[in-house]
């Protein structure tokens, strides 16, 4: 770890993508300047990210998207990562196959048009959510508690930190009835470091206001 | 490497995600098990994925799924990893904004609603593929013909594999106008390993036939 590295990172004013990034900093007591950019801002900034999206963390001044390949960059450097490629490839499942679920919220969410947005509301809620969390609340029991290899990871940051959103976006306690992965939750937001995160964050963070382009 | 490991891909009868993984393996010379699952076997083989979705990579009898994670980890076999955690980070970057490309031709092509399916096409041509294809190919301008750290890695092979698939689902050759990408292609399909595997392919395989559940 570096400690003079600088890290910025550039997202909305919600949790969403950004937040396990976030997580993963306050974790590691890395100090960052944490970038929010309104609606207002968000034309204007577009043009100065590398694929016109955020997440983007600039560490030492050099831009970088994707928030799976951020996470993963700052899980070495915080000691969230795999033992080795075995271990690396469980957690790099878990992630993408909640990045699967979180497509698939999303997806409906951000649909504009009601005549599409409607109809997917129900298998959603009645199939792919529950198809998933069954998923994940058994690797939670397989693995002492834990998303993978049992022991903290950044696959359960990745996967906590953006679980205001869910509620926020369904408007619900998504993980009610999945007592494993409620328990998780509880355990990451608790972590050194993201705890004093998480009882700072105000309403407007948790909440997920909708705008063009987000 | 361990010579003696037992591969086994399960995935369709085309290009698609599976692609990626079958070049790293004929890349790095491991010999696999490519079996390629047809429309009428998928309901009853979809119940044995993890996920209930494919490619799923069997290593040693145990089940992997997520076309990304199995490559990362498979680049670390075959010597396709990058060389430290900003290389790594360059690759994964690479790969995720090439996945949501590749997302967004797919949220296109598999759409089964004409009426919302049509209107996409224009913008897809138009804006979307440029945007990423332009930022591409300014990648291999900036190294030395590769997509990222000036030398070969899995990003180059998981951006190339599957453009049979987009050319058969968009009726095109996507690539015509970047001669740096175009020229990636032709370098990554004859690398040794993959060229004779390239060479080998029906037509069967470069086509994309759509059945539910793909």
């Amino acid at each position: 770890m570096a400690p003079c590295t600088s890290y910025k990172l550039h997202y909305f004013h919600l949790a969403g993508l950004g937040e396990p990034i976030r997580y993963m900093l306050h974790y590691g007591g890395l100090p960052f300047e944490d970038i929010r950019i309104g609606a207002k801002d968000w034309p204007e900034h577009k043009k100065k990210m590398p694929f016109g999206t955020m997440p983007v963390l600039e560490v030492d001044g050099v831009m970088f998207t994707q928030s799976r390949a951020i996470c993963r960059f700052l899980a070495g450097r915080v000691g969230l990562a795999g033992g080795g490629p075995e271990e690396c490839l469980r957690i790099d499942e878990v992630v993408d196959a909640f990045n699967d679920l979180r497509a698939a919220v999303a997806d409906w969410f951000y649909d504009g048009n009601a005549q599409t947005k409607t109809p997917k509301l129900g298998p959603l809620l009645d199939k792919t959510i529950p198809f998933y969390l069954v998923k994940f609340e058994a690797m939670t029991k397989a693995n002492g508690g834990y998303l993978a290899n049992s022991k903290l990871s950044w696959a359960d940051l990745y996967f906590c930190a953006p679980m205001t959103w869910f509620d926020a976006m369904l408007g619900r306690s998504v993980l009610d009835g999945y007592p494993g992965l409620q328990e998780l939750r509880r355990r990451v937001d608790a972590l050194p470091g993201v705890a004093a995160y998480v009882a700072s964050r105000t309403n407007a963070e948790k909440l997920c206001p909708r705008f063009a382009g987000q």
